[in-house]
């Protein structure tokens, strides 16, 4: 576990399946700040050395690592009721993975790389901020299309398909992508979520992320530093897109 | 359809599966260049406005899109014998859809971003080249290390998991990473999976590509100009990692 988009996807799935059918799990936190997910002992379970990774000593030691799988895997395995999840041969089952998919090779990924290129890449690189800001916007009107007319992201309940999709829709501010401004059926989706008890405990594994949409919106709100840091990102994503002659566009 | 590596990942698990069954498809070509994704008779059953997607007539028209999502629903749905596949309730499921999770939101991103700022971008940016071949690299040696004592990726068998990988790796050249010299498990399995009829079928539909590892070695080792594009690649590659002081690490 680490307090990161994808590490948060598997702790609001354990703690949705401890509340559902007292189902126990023990974690471990990882410093990737410090690459403990390279060392061996982690690399034994999470061959990819990336977080997360789950080993279930239930079944001698099976190791399982990638968000999608892992919550493939706990569900086919410990949701026996299909609470979060839907029966393997159902259409719903195939529409979560799609969805699932389409979270784990493109929201996940590119906003990662946005995340990367406007906060922690040494240099400032303009072409890479807007690249990657506006191919997450525009995944962004693709799951706020999906979510106009559903409450959930697949077969009309919290699932899988929304667990996998909270850890990054919620740290969409960071990368100044504003929900409730340009994407409000996301937005109300994402509250609708955040109301869950067990979303909310799941979120606080192993800790609070600084990260978060409420966390940002409140260090703004608090803190005058944190407000001129965010001014500073808006002003760099804007001379970014401006310089490219970035226009919005999704189908 | 469309000659890129998550075009052919279809086209190839289709040829197998009109091989063994004699299951019939036919497939329309898609212009990538001239965004015919995009259009709307494309985005009604590829929400996300990309290659590739399928729509199956013989269950009302029911529409899948996401790559490793259509193998997943393919096999599910036409292989039961588990030829290309493995049983929902076995470890092997959970296994391929762990290596193919492993590609959606690993080497088929990152190895995607490496040919955008290789070849590309209007600008020729080093950063994002040594970060993306940098993370390619790592990726193919996790690749490499799994297919050090198996012949497939899962479950001792030719199957999706394979499959799912066959286009990216077979483009590897294209961003200058020599399996031959550097992943020679990697290699291997390539050759062994060539070897068959139908991925060879399946790497002609639409069209073959000039972008694969033998196309690219022929042209370089019969055209001088492209023989010349070659070094000029590498030399921007080698510059790139050199300014960053990058070394290969893989665990």
């Amino acid at each position: 576990m680490s307090c990161t988009p994808n590490g948060y996807k598997i702790s609001i799935l354990l703690e949705e399946l401890k509340e559902a059918y007292g189902k126990e799990y023990t974690w471990q936190s990882v410093n990737i700040l410090k690459n403990t997910q390279k060392e061996p002992w982690f690399v034994a379970a999470g061959a990819n050395g990336r977080i997360p990774a789950i080993v279930d000593h239930d079944r001698g030691g099976f190791a399982v690592f990638e968000g999608m799988a892992i919550l493939g895997y706990l569900t086919r395995r410990y949701d026996p009721d299909n609470k979060f999840s839907f029966p393997v041969d159902s259409n719903e089952y195939d529409e979560a993975e799609i969805w699932m998919a389409w979270q784990h090779g493109g929201l996940g990924p590119m906003q990662g790389q946005a995340n990367h290129f406007l906060r922690f890449a040494k240099e400032k690189i303009p072409y890479g901020i807007q690249r990657y800001i506006g191919e997450s916007e525009r995944l962004y009107g693709i799951l706020n299309t999906r979510l106009a007319d559903r409450d959930y992201v697949v077969g009309g309940k919290f699932s899988i398909a929304d667990i996998n999709l909270l850890g990054w829709v919620n740290g969409s501010l960071f990368v100044g992508i504003d929900i409730e401004e340009h994407f409000p059926n996301v937005a109300k989706w994402l509250e609708r979520c955040l109301a869950r008890p067990g979303v909310q405990r799941g979120f606080a594994i192993p800790t609070e992320s600084s990260f978060s949409n409420t966390a940002v919106k409140k260090a703004i709100a608090t803190d005058p530093e944190k407000k001129k840091q965010a001014e500073e990102t808006a002003a760099l994503i804007k001379d970014a897109k401006e310089k490219y002659g970035y226009k919005y566009s999704s189908p």
